[in-house]
């Protein structure tokens, strides 16, 4: 066998070489046909601390996905505050109208038992025309029959396919089964529930000492891979056992969302149906936070940024192809609005976002792409940094600047921008991904 | 030979093989080199009548390209009007500066002499500092004393890459040489010179009859193909014989530039350089046109928008990877100003672009761009069409709509969508293309 002859052999090599070439032509010439994890995943979801008086349940309605869960329940406790923030789009879905007019009722008056919070994945309950407030009105009353509460403390999202009725009778129909299960340690259950096209689950949490009390927060999101016909929806969910007023609770959660969810975009396209919820139960036992201006309050809203910005930037991560993740800081502009209005602007550039996926310092069109914001500025006076290279400044390419290390910079997947303006002290920073062909592949080659 | 044993010969075929093979998938990894003629091109380069009056000249700087023209020296007679538009960008290259600097002094006095244009390919002249004022200055000067003209009438423009300074020398050194080549019948040249990354030459043109003498206009334009580090730029010259006076033109273009120029996108993104202007030698004889209001005004402005329209909508037939030819027609809006928006909104969608790069009738995605357009719109009066087939009405999907016969539409390369808001009276129409693999591999793939 070990002397073979020698011609033999090496038609034996020859073939295997063919075959295993041929293998990587196929491989070469077919577009994937599905894309993993996001490279730019985390290392896995994280223990999220247990938060007193909140319980989480999970449960397979089978309205489109099949042989996983795709509906979770939450209670949270009577006497809890409750705040959120929403999508700014005009052609808003059924269960965010539905959710903005309950919050302003809740921000007024005390709960009258738990609150519920019922989200499905799988259909989105979007453009459903009446039937979907008749959903949203279905699924309340039958789980406020189940939790002992009024209808209008029971707050639902839905994500996923638009322009399809929702099959509300399936979630109907093991609410009863899945308030048996619920469980204070079942988050995480909850999160995977709400995933729709995500590549990875995406959960946070904080911990801090306030009144000499620990205080907890944990949250998790959905958002934001998208396949046709389903719209990029990102859903927010956090929960505290903080002691806080639903009034400075929604004060603290809007500003936190302008430096958060806000300043985060992965192609600028928004979404009919985006949520963010925020549910505060007070078992912490800390004295209840009822001013913005208390060095509590400045301490919470700090924490719960934290959470927020963790999850906002995991949103990032996962964002459709993306490859690179890439911070974008605006400074030296008029005003933070203006900077993070500039810092958008480059954000959302067609043209950025395509040089960072070609690994190309292409600093011109981070030049261009402030132009087009609208913001005032001066072409003289700008600065720009890729990390910490200096690659322009007074409106040209800078002496010590070498095209080789600006080339060598863009190669890693971890990336920052930094962009002075030079004309006053705002300042912003936005979080994108570069635009690839695993965009295009998403949301052109696959078909509903 | 030919008996030579079967095992050398097989050898020898498979050797041949994994040679063809590895050939086949360096092929298949490698991006594409070079794109060929944009697949919505026009038949050819239309035949433009002459303008008494201007002549025109191409010439070879060897600026960046080597092997064709690069240079276009146009003169246009003494006591012509002339009238411009610009990018709103506020990072504008020299040209542009000083472009309007001079065009605002000649809305208000006489041309002494003729006025010049020199446009460039191959540098852009922009983000160059104060050197970049100085290449203007120069071939400004340049020009005038070969023109036998004043430099304040010498109106330049740059095309391609950028924070290079412009090696305006080798422009001054070939303008004597060009100057005494000028004709009226080489505008084609001129249009060919000042091509970057255009798949194709834009021309158009119109004659009609004004106070019983025959008017004529023709004109070119380059954009919008780019590749890393050039911009999209966009520039358009339009020349005409009509006599009318410096600020009825500006009005009129001004107004036409509105629905045409500012009604197209491929990208959303903004050059630093894009410049139209228009050029009346009043050679055609027809009694000066002094009002806007007059009805010869509007017939010139009817036919100048005509060939404003068919250029814009070349540039969009030229965009970077584009299958499609795209109109967006929105009606029903709280105002003309109102529905461009909407239908800018929707034509710079990442995801309605893809969805038509994937031949996907996906009205869920327009909902949600006319949702985050920021106008007025309501979920439950929107009607959707795409060509004649009615989609979605009051809210949701049509009884009449059938998913095959949006299917079908798709895959024609002209499409029409229609939005009726359903709210007011306002109407506008905007046109785009889609957003393919073409587009990332022109604009990441390629390293400069």
């Amino acid at each position: 066998m070990a002397e073979q002859t020698p011609p033999k052999n090496e038609l034996t090599r020859l073939r295997g070489r063919i075959k295993r070439l041929r293998k990587k032509l196929r491989r070469a010439q077919a577009a994937p046909k599905a894309l993993g994890i996001s490279p730019l995943a985390p290392a896995g979801f994280p223990q999220l601390p247990i938060i007193q008086g909140v319980r989480f349940a999970a449960g397979a309605a089978e309205i489109k996905y099949t042989g996983r869960n795709d509906v979770s329940l939450v209670e949270i406790a009577d006497g809890s505050s409750v705040a959120g923030s929403f999508t700014t789009s005009l052609t808003r879905s059924a269960s965010v109208l539905d959710c903005e007019t309950k919050l302003a009722t809740l921000l007024k008056k005390k709960t009258k038992g738990p609150i519920g919070l019922v989200v499905n994945s799988g259909n989105a309950n979007a453009f459903t025309g009446s039937a979907g407030d008749g959903s949203v009105e279905a699924i309340s009353q039958a789980t406020a029959k189940i939790l002992g509460t009024d209808a209008g403390q029971i707050f639902t999202s839905s994500t996923g396919v638009i322009g399809e009725p929702l099959p509300h009778d399936k979630i109907v129909g093991i609410l009863e089964e899945m308030s048996a299960t619920l469980s204070e340690n079942a988050a995480e259950a909850s999160a995977r529930a709400i995933m729709t096209t995500d590549t990875f689950a995406k959960g946070a949490a904080a911990e801090f000492i306030l009144d000499g009390r620990t205080v907890k927060i944990a949250g998790y999101a959905k958002g934001s891979g998208m396949i046709a016909p389903d719209m990029a929806t990102m859903l927010v969910y956090i929960f505290t056992d903080a002691a806080i007023s639903p009034a400075v609770l929604q004060k603290i959660v809007s500003t936190n969302t302008d430096t958060s969810f806000n300043s985060i975009t992965v192609d600028g396209d928004t979404s009919t149906s985006d949520t963010l919820l925020v549910f505060a139960t007070g078992a912490a036992g800390n004295a209840e936070i009822k001013s913005t201006t208390s060095k509590a309050a400045k301490l919470f809203a700090a924490e719960l940024h934290g959470v927020m910005l963790d999850l906002a930037k995991q949103v990032v991560r996962d964002g459709e192809g993306a490859t690179k993740f890439i911070e974008v800081e605006v400074t030296g502009a008029g005003s933070d609005a203006a900077a993070r209005k500039v810092g958008m602007s480059i954000a959302n550039s067609p043209l950025v976002k395509t040089a960072f996926a070609g690994e190309d310092p292409n600093w011109g069109r981070v030049v261009m792409a402030v132009g087009k914001s609208g913001e005032k500025a001066d072409r003289d006076s700008l600065t720009i940094h890729f990390g910490d290279i200096l690659v322009a400044e007074k409106g040209w390419v800078a002496e010590s600047y070498r095209e080789e290390d600006g080339v060598a910079y863009m190669k890693g997947s971890e990336l920052k921008l930094s962009v002075d303006l030079g004309i006053g002290k705002g300042s912003g920073t936005v979080w994108t991904c570069d635009l690839t062909h695993g965009y295009i592949q998403i949301n052109a080659d696959y078909r509903s």
